[in-house]
């Protein structure tokens, strides 16, 4: 993810969008690009969401790379290494939901 | 990435929730998840979502972390390779917004 | 909605809270109030969230009304009115979908 | 509102759209109109946001309208009163941020 997160600090810099990144403004953005994925479900039935054609997976693969980039960047600005913040999660997570109970829905 | 994957998928799988895990569901999870990171910082000026204290700048990562979560999983759930989709989707967005314009917002 | 708008708009003043009824933070408000309410059906299936419980139902009707509150809010910030943007956004709706051809989804 | 309310029920009618109208996508709908209201204003300063050009005002009163609409349309599929519902709210979250206290955010 180190890689990645260069790339993409780098990509705001050259175009000079570091001003408009604040935590507010990237929260926004990851928000909206949220809604863009859902757009894409918000009328499909249960199995109709598991039957994508390849068009519609394809703009769910680039709807989700634009959710991950700006989560990323965010990462970045506020200065959060996202690999460790992402395993300190699912350890937290795993002990609000211990597994072997089955039933229960995050 | 391919790491958190995986361990991403076997808390889903120890928990009974690949029922549940659909994409349109998912894609919900991910827009409620962005919500709650919004929240933190919606009645803030730009100064104040700049100076985060130690509390606030914990709950954004731990916000952003379930993001990320969600987007894995997503992208595990649809079979696309995480990292392949943000490295092709930093190319498009680089031919949509060339660099040394500046002036442009995404 | 008169009565309402000037009810809620006493509502924002009597609280000192007219400086942070931007647009901005008020698109944001309604976001955050909009993933509360689909939080109560992320992971229903459509039989579900077609038989609420009495206490879900409640629940559902706050948020739409919070979601309401906060449209009526910012109606009244920008200075439209809701009444005469409603009935001109369903003519519009009407002529990008025009009826009889049923198989279309907005 | 009931005239509103009537409308709208005859527009989702004269289309067959009653079958998609599920509180849960309805919800997920709503949210994407208010990610929609929010992209208008995302980038912009606080400064920016109070001085919007016709363009952007008449926009944004589209996409409120667009949500009022889907909240007005959730409020009837679920079968509870609009107007009710919000002076009941405002009650609410009247006896929650009591006035003459000023600092409090909601």
């Amino acid at each position: 993810m180190k890689e990645l997160n260069k790339s993409i600090r780098s990509f705001a810099e050259e175009r000079g969008w570091e001003q408009y990144h604040t935590p507010k403004n990237l929260s926004m953005a990851l928000a909206v690009e949220a809604a863009e994925l859902m757009e894409i479900f918000q009328w499909m039935t249960p199995g109709e969401c598991m039957n994508l054609t390849a068009q519609q997976k394809v703009h769910a693969g680039e709807e989700l790379a634009d959710i991950t980039i700006y989560a990323l960047r965010l990462f970045d600005v506020l200065g959060i290494d996202p690999e460790s913040a992402v395993v300190d999660k699912i350890g937290k997570n795993g002990r609000k939901y211990p597994s072997g109970k089955g039933s229960g829905v995050e």
